[in-house]
């Protein structure tokens, strides 16, 4: 079986999350670097893989299919039988993961993806951090972190006691949300939010990702 | 086998999310009135089902799901062998699926349902409808549109040629941006986006979902 094509770069948030899902699954992957510095996701070529011009993009064979959290779920579907079964075994603990998938991407992502925009890739780009939006932010993310910090008193991971999607797709802006915002005491301060963090963030897949992205 | 019980109200968007993922495949259900005037979605017994409380909430035996995209797709998944097969027939078609759910959920819903939610919900609750706000996002909302128009002249529907989950999720915020918040030209202006829309919305499914709403 030819390798899966990931089109994106190793220190992008959506593409580490893909990354981390086939690190997970033992499913063999070639990065293809896109080059968003000269605005080659803006380029044709690239628009006629992903209309929203943003990456990542997989390629399996003739199929071609973009936004992570999407990209995540086929790798898992395809390699149901290898590696972590990051959907559980029955049509409950699928049910919970995609639970808590949808927590991650409608509760958690958007107050965490907007720090990490303002502390991270805004003065990346020479643009200043506004300082508002960043502890109306936090402040949001506080109150998903209380509901996170019971549900974990009770449970040790996410959709149950097993390692999931859901877990998983927490990983890349809550690593950029300690190690490059700073911002970190929001989880080390909650008990078992942070243990949760201290298992999943030190799984092998995820430390690949990160030694990758290191290396660009 | 016990109907599924969908604790949410008829008229709510997320909730008719769900009712029509119930009705296109025939799965059998009851819904429990959750009376948001009174506050009752932020009391104990409420928060205990769903501690974000939000609704809708689904209980089916000893399993408790909230999120109304996870609802869907665990009754999607359920009920696999009835209805109309809302994931396709193959893996690629569920990729397909799943890449359109979260278009829908990361680029469609956040400027839809601030277009809604100014334009309706505000005034129901006696709020003033910021009028920037309203046209920023109809400004997002067109970008999008833009794009499903080039993808619909292509396709029937959004994950191919056959109705999906991903086309169904459209539904509620649509409907009331065209018949409550009267911005339905953004839809009827494009060709193909208003022949999809005049397809799906015209499913028995979804006109049941109307149906019981306005008897609320």
């Amino acid at each position: 079986m030819a390798p899966l094509k990931i089109h994106g770069i190793a220190m992008s948030t959506c593409t580490g999350r893909v990354m981390a899902t086939a690190f997970e699954k033992d499913a063999p992957f070639e990065l293809q670097p896109v080059d968003l510095f000269s605005g080659a996701h803006k380029k044709p070529d690239f628009l006629a893989l992903q209309p929203f011009g943003v990456i990542p993009v997989l390629q399996d064979e003739n199929l071609t299919i973009f936004e992570s959290r999407a990209i995540a779920r086929y790798i898992a579907n395809k390699y149901e039988g290898q590696g972590t079964p990051l959907y559980g075994e029955t049509l409950q603990d699928k049910a919970k993961v995609d639970q808590w998938l949808e927590v991650e991407s409608q509760n958690y992502n958007p107050p965490i993806s907007t720090i990490v925009g303002q502390l991270v890739f805004r003065p990346m780009r020479g643009e200043p951090t506004e300082e508002s939006v960043v502890s109306d932010n936090i402040a949001k993310l506080e109150k998903v972190l209380d509901i996170y910090e019971e549900h974990l008193a009770k449970n040790e991971y996410l959709a149950g006691d097993f390692f999931s999607l859901a877990d998983l797709s927490h990983l890349p802006y809550t690593h950029y949300l300690i190690n490059l915002a700073k911002k970190g005491d929001v989880i080390t301060s909650r008990k078992h939010v942070n243990a949760w963090w201290e298992k999943i963030s030190s799984r092998p897949s995820w430390q690949e990702v990160i030694q990758l992205a290191s290396k660009k």
